[in-house]
């Protein structure tokens, strides 16, 4: 498990006062990409050279208390389910350490950079993921 | 059933070139936030004023082809389920009309404004949303 | 000149009632981005495939009334500045088609997609921006 | 002199592969949020129940090399001038610590939550911003 931490700022907040509800999708995207610059796989380096891509074929979350500007939240990543050519991540959101607020969940497939047809998962990037649940 | 169309722009876009995954869901959003403007509920009124709220405890989004830099994207808007405390709004994208490239859900709950207690679905909320299906 | 409207969405505001400010200059763009699309020159393909690339090097927003969630915005484009190498576009903004709420203005550079250094702004994109004036 | 880090992530970023430009100037609000935070003014509180609001009346940002993502940021926070009913904030933006790459500036103005009128700047308000030139 990975564990990320961000403060709720302007942006993430909408007229209602609370979270603009997209954007706890966002700070799990967030957490998915700090997670990954921990290990030595490099996005910028899968998008620009890479012959495969990684692209998110469905997102949801569940929101069970409302967030307010300056809240600090931490969100726990882990992965949800490694497949031959996907994974899915799940993520808890978590206010003041231990106020379970809501979770996420991003399924990932593995396609090739041309065809843009399922591949297999890279080794690499499979060893990256598996990396959540030890 | 409600129809929004919009293109994308540099903003809803990311480094990989296509959509940031996140922004579908937004979209979804202005999608029904423009049907709430054609019939006489003001989201600015009930944020306001109102003595209750409504407010998003569930979302997601699949997406089955990518999109780019100046699609035009057209949204179908249905209600989905409509209960006594809450509502669901379905999203389907097209691109180009006729071309299936993604879902969106979110669901909707009504609560006191102060209590921040489910509550029955006031009624003129339930007579806009009733009007998807009609 | 080119105009370009939309309604502020539950996204565009913060957690204070009105425009989150950076709103304002992702509106000018999304005018711009409308603009170019109006004219034969498609930002997807210079984005891919051409062997230069149009910056933004300077923007800034004033801001002389606050929008609220549902206002309709009127954005009035103009060439502010067309020189060699880069050009400036001015956006005023309008609230009910004729109350000013704000300006702004950004200014774009061509350089070459290898070196990232100025060059001359392409034939057809110097004749679309003067499009703005005619 | 506050300092703020950050790291580009996929949101950050547009089709053109590099920072989106707007998000230039939401990091550097972010930036002001996180300077907030360490002094004793809470935002959330301010919005919610002070007689007075905060807001942005002019924005502007240079951008002098490009960001892509994973870039580590790090801003600079002064204050620029601290007038009667208002003051601007500067924010110089720095690659992995040394390598300049932009800067940005808003400027605050006080107003009474109700007439939205100017006032003058609150005594703990300007005390806050005048701990940036300490």
């Amino acid at each position: 498990m990975f564990t990320y931490t961000t403060t709720l700022r302007m942006h993430d907040t909408d007229a209602a006062g609370v979270l603009y509800f997209v954007n706890q999708l966002r700070i799990a995207h967030e957490a998915f990409e700090a997670f990954m610059a921990t290990t030595g796989l490099s996005l910028h380096q899968i998008i620009q050279n890479a012959d495969f891509q990684i692209v998110i074929i469905h997102a949801e979350a569940d929101y069970t208390a409302p967030l307010f500007l300056g809240d600090r939240i931490k969100v726990e990543v882990l992965a949800d389910h490694i497949g031959e050519t996907s994974f899915a991540i799940l993520y808890r959101f978590l206010k003041d350490d231990d106020h379970a607020v809501g979770i996420a969940k991003t399924v990932h497939v593995a396609i090739d950079r041309k065809t843009r047809k399922k591949r297999h998962l890279p080794v690499d990037v499979r060893a990256t993921i598996e990396k959540l649940n030890q």
